[in-house]
């Protein structure tokens, strides 16, 4: 019966990505690629699975498993995502991935363009 | 430093809800509350907290938890939502909530809807 | 054919709620039916229709357009939501609801939160 | 004043993909900088902009105005996109984008894949 099928299609849900993320991510310095691995990222630990490997990152994306490395290797030495330690129930340290330096990256730029505009605006009244 | 809390804030992120749902969940046959009710449900789930109790329900919403364990029967009685069991890692029995059930009601009513449309469209060709 | 219309009814789309209001509206004062009212308005305005009538409310909502027209009244009275002007392409004055009111008390409030947070961890440190 | 600038940050809203978009695309054929353009599509129309320029595609993608306008050539050769024809008021015609082919191609993948699985199982059963 199709009717399960649509239910179940409809229960798995959607990821929302902030529109100043989509509009601000080229000048934060990502290409597509990188910004579409964060986001990947970013819907594995919303679902429970806070360190994707680049073999799973490979399969929902168009580029292998050698390159999901090199990117994400990229992504971690220029500062936009990082990688957290934490204790798990069976006291075993475990590795996670955190976004929290690319909304910092993404607020700092906002802050700037935002402190830009109003030195020009008081510019001009000095004007 | 309000740049970090400010990074904190948008790091948590939004809901998605289907506006199929917004747009038919009265009609459905739930009221404000309780659609309020299933959208926590929904949220909790997402976050992987997948049996949200009665406090934790009363202290997101403006009925107090006595009032929320009402609504929740009420909403398990007409099969909005649906209660299932698993095994949690320590082969303990866990129950948690599944909205399954209300996206097969939403699913049937779309198909009913659409049928609907067609038989009319039917008889006035025939007209 | 039925693909035709499931891929018609995946295009609709979701509305995203973040979930910091989703987890304080209760606390700013909110009732369910409030809030919703405000997602519908919030739906209405994305979709390009910013002046949202108790009519059209109604028919998406569980109460009649008499009972929404005096929730609407309330949140402009309690200052949830506002209504300005424009001058639309053919320089008629046309009125639209703006959500910038709710978004101001919900930034307020998590100011404030913050500040306690911080007050009192700075109690704690010198006492 | 700082509130008034993060309010206005928090009413900007966010996107909603589907996770069934998210983890089929590359399966449907397109890499991570044809899925952001669709994206940035989707965005503008769902803003009431619905035949974004490659100019304003460019303005928020890592990719010149020329290379967008070429891979949406691709993207339209290849129907994952299309363009239709209305009557603007003034009644001059004005083309605009469309994702009904995109959504299309992927719910019939997911039939596909609905299929495929339960014919194995049949088979299964058989054996």
């Amino acid at each position: 019966m199709e009717k399960n099928k649509m239910a179940e299609w409809l229960s798995e849900g959607s990821v929302a990505i902030p529109k100043l993320l989509m509009n601000h991510y080229a000048e934060l310095g990502l290409n597509e690629q990188e910004f579409m691995m964060i986001l990947h990222i970013h819907v594995a630990i919303e679902g429970g699975n806070d360190f994707l490997t680049p073999e799973e990152m490979s399969k929902k994306m168009s580029i292998s498993a050698a390159k999901c490395m090199e990117v994400l290797r990229k992504l971690l030495k220029e500062g936009f995502i990082g990688i957290e330690q934490k204790q798990d129930p069976s006291s075993m340290i475990a590795e996670f991935y955190t976004l929290q330096p690319l909304w910092y990256k993404l607020v700092s730029l906002l802050f700037d363009e935002n402190k830009k505009h109003k030195q020009i605006e008081q510019e001009e009244e000095e004007a």
